[in-house]
């Protein structure tokens, strides 16, 4: 058996999945920001038709599926498995939205990683032959992570200038092993990353670490640089992470900043939209993914993205009881061309 | 490429990955049960010398890992990938037992089907070429899973009769291209399956058509019977699912009895230990995997095992919306020999 295991934690795709179809759909906030036009569907009902926060989310996962299926001509019976998973516990938005489906489901748990977890997985089901169709499905709501996490909404509790906004989003993709592309090319697994950031409301400094391990991982395992990609993007580290990972590449003395981006920075509007450092959740990565990214991908502006999703493994009992927080961050090489 | 789907919901493993370390630990109650002997560790410590029983249960995963790796003489460098995850909120048994450790990681939520969910992603993994060892891990804790799900342990709650006991343990298992065996042959992937119970305390009757779904699916994918394997073991559908399961089969026609038990009706002793229905949690079927099963499929005693993890995808706020309980069921075969 040929392994196509690289380095110390990176895999290469062969053969190699194609994105045969992605949705996205985004709450009212998010569609007032500067990446507005790129989703398909935004919502001016927070409770997407709902009884609840909850029941919203999993109404966006269902959205974003339909809207990719419906996007390849494809039905939920083709599909061979789907990968989701939210940030809700018991990942309850994501099993109530496979609910009855007769899809076969794998649950995952990566926090803000969610999307980019699913893609590794998702293509090596595919790339291995397991699968010949999957889903990748993710999501997140500001109103069911602010009660979850934090407050109730009611309280009106101040935010702090390191914190970042959850994203209210769905993003879906399928992945199949014919098509026109993109491609997912290679991926990194990330390993677990806690340097000792306490504060829960500075997410992007505890995340930074394990983006900047996974993105070392990447270039070292695979024998690349910076320059091998157009657009290095991850989660949600937001303003804080994001610098954070610049200046833990410039002490290895590489400038990462002219490939690099952040969608927890590209979604709002960082001037006009009172969001401090900018937005969050699984359904940050996911909708910015299934919009802006793949959409120039489409039309052939961006050829080489690597996607680093980025999670924060926290929970509110762990910071209760006094713990750090560990992060996490997956990447996954997607291209326009097979190579 | 050729496709090792088979069926509406199945897989082939070719080649077929090597069971080639395992190893569990179990608490007080667990070990004063009928599986007593099998685990590696039983404690009499329900807080594993841990400040907090979220901590306790990290120091289980921590405990099964490096036993674990020990007894095949490897270290956790040889890891190319972790599959892991448990019941509590965000998943911070597994993400804290990770931390640091430099090992590529899965985060999981497939509640008690998640020792199930782990092998079937980490044998594909395996069998794809991905990664050359893998670990897959899983844990559960009374107290932290009665304290999250229901009531703060002191108050004194009175449980029903079709309640389970979470069982207090944790599973690992590593597996590799190479190795005596066993070895994972097939799998099945669940669908989610909710058929309207809403009682959280009757697990068992809603986990148990997921169960039925997944066991004939695998039948009907693959064109086998469940006289091709020496024991169908479901995760923890205790006394009560377990009967459901039976009568769902004799409703087709078919006699599973004689091939056929549960994990959480295996691990305790029904007159003896006051559990009512029996055991559940993720450590459920990972602890009884990990000790009972494939101590006997070592020494011969078992050829041919169809595992099942089961799991109930509530959350404590999906039951106060007055949602139902989605419910799936993951299926590997492991065969002592391979074929």
């Amino acid at each position: 058996m040929e392994t196509v295991h690289q380095g110390k934690q990176s895999i290469l795709f062969f053969p190699q999945p194609a994105i045969i179809s992605y949705a996205s759909v985004a709450g009212k906030k998010e569609g007032q920001g500067p990446l507005a036009a790129t989703f398909d569907v935004t919502s001016q009902d927070t409770k997407f038709g709902q009884k609840t926060w909850e029941k919203a989310e999993t109404q966006m996962q269902k959205t974003v599926m339909q809207l990719a299926l419906q996007k390849a001509d494809l039905k939920e019976s083709d599909l061979d498995a789907a990968f989701v998973g939210d940030l809700l516990n018991q990942c309850v938005g994501s099993s109530f939205s496979m609910r009855n489906l007769e899809i076969p489901t794998f649950g995952l748990y990566g926090a803000c990683s969610t999307m980019a977890e699913g893609l590794l997985l998702s293509g090596m089901a595919i790339s291995g032959g397991f699968c010949r169709k999957t889903i990748n499905l993710s999501s997140s709501h500001f109103a069911s992570s602010e009660r979850q996490y934090r407050f109730p909404l009611g309280y009106g509790g101040q935010r702090t200038p390191t914190a970042q906004w959850t994203v209210t989003g769905a993003g879906a993709i399928i992945l199949g092993t014919e098509g026109d592309g993109p491609f997912l090319k290679s991926a990194t697994i990330g390993t677990i990353v806690d340097c000792g950031i306490k504060d829960a409301n500075n997410m992007g400094a505890a995340m930074a670490p394990a983006a900047y391990q996974t993105l070392s991982a990447h270039f070292n395992d695979l024998g690349l640089t910076p320059n091998d990609y157009d657009l290095i993007v991850t989660g949600d580290l937001g303003v804080l992470g994001a610098q954070i990972v610049r200046d833990l590449f410039l002490m290895d003395g590489i400038d990462i900043g002219a490939h690099y981006n952040d969608c927890g920075v590209m979604i709002f509007d960082p001037q006009g939209q009172d969001v401090h450092c900018g937005g969050s959740g699984c359904g940050c990565s996911a909708s910015v993914l299934c919009g802006h990214l793949l959409g120039q991908m489409r039309r052939h502006e961006l050829k080489r993205l690597l996607f680093c999703g980025t999670g924060a493994l926290l929970s509110p009992l762990s910071t209760q009881q006094g713990e750090s927080i560990p992060a996490v961050c997956h990447a996954v090489s997607i291209c326009t061309e097979r190579s």
